[in-house]
């Protein structure tokens, strides 16, 4: 970590600055320049926060030398980690392809939606039983009874099946019931949330934060990895910017950001990110061109009678035909979409 | 809920939405303008997402006319909320002055601080025990142990205390020794601590999330609220923005924006806002000048060797000082601060 | 455009909003609610701004219909913009291909590049002889040498050559060297600048400014347009967020929705985005696959070397590389990629 | 000047970063740790861009040790720099009051205008001439016949004016009729008007740019600064944000950063960055408490009727009665407000 002093800083301000790096763990490399003094701290400065420095009064900036995160960065494993679930792979150049409605709103339609979309291609479901919604009135999912007709439709399909966890208390019953647990948006930083699915054991997927950096993200699946599972999959899913025109800005740059800094595999969710039904499919091309290894869709056979989701949703024959164009990209790129 | 179609509508596109609106129990009002055809659905829109409406292909916008929450708002009550916790208000003409540590250290420590920021003017308590940390190798707060000092320090000094609480399961030992929960700012959106809270029945400190909207701010109190218990003290605390010459931007219009939307209480946190000690003060300042109901100020008794709190902190004797300046500027608005 | 006031507005404060209508010829159409009395203005808003009655005491919100530009919507044209110069397209199933330096530096330099990117598939040469710097210090560009090798390497390449305008002043200038006048993101409402282009006629790159919304960047494009210039090509090339891990972020959502707004082309310039070469590269891939008619590649021969323009520059031989494999993507679209 | 080479880094690459530190005419200073090489550029960093180093593919992160900035500084000049105008100051323990309509309408409304806030407590005359706005549509100003008015209404109320340039062309007229140049903030980075106004020699006032950071506008200064003219008056004018209840949000903690790190004054502009007249009070308070040197005032004599202003203007009893609370604040910071 090095340490940039203020204009003037006085000798009391070094030594104590010193005495904080050594109270840490740390040695301290002081360079007095002609303008500034500059301060290193060597050592392991993982478990150092910049913040512990930075709002001090003699200190104009600090800079971290090494990441903040050590298991889930390509410096501590070089190679891609690749996930299979039932047989079904996320990473190592398969395009997945999760689909489902936003919510379990029924047996028949978890399960009609479930072999439409698996006939159409894709390789994972996807449904929510317990959903966040920002307003106490709206429509909080089915709960336990979502979760069975999701089983059901895994059942049915043989696809493995992913939903949300929101509380720790429910964690029983996502092991009960779920493959692939998935952590919200608005919980990327729900700690508690975090140590409990790292602790399950089943593979997570992480979505970024409505304002997260990639590394607050990446910390956030390292609170997941320090608990043993490594089964993590990030998932980018829009982030919040000034701009109307999309719910929000799905940052595309993301993917190969994140790739290049860790090895865990990434997917997109054009759905959410863009919250319009017309903007999935160039959103979904974007993603697999830029290298994502995989998308979530969300698919409803009735999107305007649908009272509990989204109107991002596309209709089963529309995702067929979307499918089949964005294969030819995943070719172009010399991957495979779905259930190649 | 007005909802303007794109031109070149159709009569079905019509319609659907017609149907659509009906099936949320409103009725529509149909206008057919030379350009666009413009839609109102007309009855308690309260319960209906726009989402539901803004991702149809054929929809431009949808303008919401009543507001999504209720009880919070200020149509629903006019006059102010004020909270009394063991004799000490929060709103109606006082400025509260919550001081404290960011982390219960040690009993020493908190009871040493506690007296020092009740003598020095504070009437509020507040210390962490339950720290939700960016990194899990970082201090996670001593727990139910740090409740106890926190308690300690309350009768020790007399004042209410504040304590931040993360988990569900933990809703207990809040019932226990906390007078106020917090909420934090990562948590805003955690919607079943919400629940707990609003349940509880104590009153809330409820943080504005790291970049929520004052609107999602508002639908998070109304989750509490929706659970009965209306005596929630709003905090603004800073919003992430791109401007990086400070942790967060302390937006200050929020505090006259909330107060003319809602009759609950509003705190600022210019701690946590400015991540500068330099900063505190001025950004205080500010908060009282622009209408705050309260301030909530980090101090530590050697901000230098604190390895679990923030630098943004103040030294018991330059709280002290600043709490003397500040009271100037509260009288010029009419207000007094802390415990007058 | 509709105006929904304030619970409790009085009968004056609707009065006034009237005659506020009429003033601008429009009428109005009162409707009382039971909690909010709504406005609608008739007639053609176009002129009207809406800020003209959002900072009214009374008036809660303010939708406008209609959209605020005209010449440039797709309402207004229904076919894609097609713009040819000197025999190359921008528009209609090609992705041109703008290639070359940051700044031109030199004569041999500028021919140089200019040849290699053409033998690589380029069909636009681009080069900046003016350029906005953010410090005083910082080398400003050529001038009118500089627009000189531009043109050389016009001659040389048979390609048509495109160059950043700053200053009115140099209208002339432009007008004697360049094919396609660029605006750059921070000049993109310097209206005095695009009222000059819009009436020198030659096609216009008009980048997003660096926090526009969409809105705003088309309402720029309306300001050229109604000088009679309707030759603008959009170029996205990222926007100011909170994410430090690029210098902007791009917007790759920004194609398809201007595309639907809009009947002019829409190109992308990934190395501005991204601000680092690796991300060059699957920045392009997702424009094209999310349907850019463009791509504005910066080229350098010895990137470590050059002191005046950004290390996002690729060398000739990667640029020759990354067309080959951008190729298969567009041809996965149905369109062609450069000199095709 | 920091680099920071990414783990893995070849000698290779540390020699081409040696050599292009050396071709800024700098020395490099090379750190090889376990985990990272670290490079330190010394001597003059203040011409060389660390984008230069940034968005090379084997560099991780660049440091700024110096600020790009001199001449505007705290460093390099201590003591506040205090601007005189005909006889009123800015900066030095007064809170300048500039006050006038957002555009000039005609000779009696601006003198009319004029005398009112003069008599209200103004010390300076605000109004536009030129007007940038959004749609080329719209009301572009009275241009030189507004000069003349204002240049009345400052013979007539023997307060200094201030108007804004739009275009480099316009500087003689600025020259004959205004004290004050305004640079807006969609010129802040218009990098020839900035140099136009540097050499001209009046004082300036340099609005923030919608989405600059501190650190841009300290260089647009610095670009006025470095052609001799120090007389620079910083305004904030909100920042471009998320957040819809505010036109812009308001960054009251960029006062007492801008202090810190420059000896110019800074002002605020409440009007422009809340967009709502209830707003302008707290805002403008809040400014006071924080520390402004001056606040800049919309001020119409019927808003209602305003075709071309905003309706954040407030009628000139409401601004006398605000003056005169503001005074308050004012005095419990230790300063006077206006024509004390």
């Amino acid at each position: 970590m090095i340490i940039v002093l203020r204009h003037g800083a006085t000798e009391r301000d070094i030594l104590l600055i010193e005495e904080k790096i050594k109270s840490h763990g740390l040695s301290a490399h002081i360079s007095r320049g002609t303008e500034r003094t500059i301060i290193g701290a060597i050592g392991d400065e993982r478990h150092v926060d910049p913040e512990a420095f930075e709002g001090l009064d003699y200190v104009e900036k600090v800079l971290r030398i090494l990441k903040p995160y050590k298991l889930v960065s390509r410096d501590f494993k070089k190679e891609d980690t690749v996930i299979t679930v039932r047989g079904q792979r996320i990473g190592g150049g398969a395009v997945a392809l999760f689909a489902g409605p936003c919510s379990v709103e029924g047996r028949e339609m978890m399960v009609g939606i479930g072999g439409m979309v698996a006939s159409a291609g894709a390789n994972f479901l996807r449904g929510g039983a317990f959903k966040p919604r920002t307003s106490p009135y709206a429509f909080q999912g089915l709960g336990e009874e979502g979760l069975r007709y999701l089983a059901e439709a895994r059942d049915a399909t043989g696809l493995p099946v992913a939903t949300e966890l929101m509380d720790p208390r429910d964690i029983d019953l996502m092991a009960k019931y779920a493959d692939i647990i998935q952590i919200g948006a608005r919980n990327m930083q729900n700690f508690r949330l975090l140590t409990e699915v790292g602790k399950l054991g089943k593979p997570v997927i992480l979505k970024r934060g409505l304002s997260a950096t990639i590394v607050e993200w990446l910390m956030s699946a390292e609170y997941i990895a320090s608990e043993g599972n490594q089964e993590i999959i990030l998932c980018e899913r829009g982030i919040r910017t000034y701009e109307p025109a999309t719910r929000n800005t799905f940052d595309v740059s993301a993917i190969p950001v994140v790739k290049a800094l860790s090895h865990l595999p990434v997917i997109a969710d054009p759905s959410h990110a863009a919250g319009k039904v017309s903007l999935v499919e160039p959103l979904s091309a974007a993603a697999i061109a830029a290298g994502t290894d995989g998308l979530m869709i969300e698919v409803h056979h009735e999107p305007e009678k649908a009272l509990s989701d989204g109107p991002q949703s596309l209709r089963p024959e529309a995702f067929r035909e979307m499918v089949s164009r964005l294969a030819k990209i995943a070719v172009a790129v010399g991957k495979t979409l779905g259930r190649a």
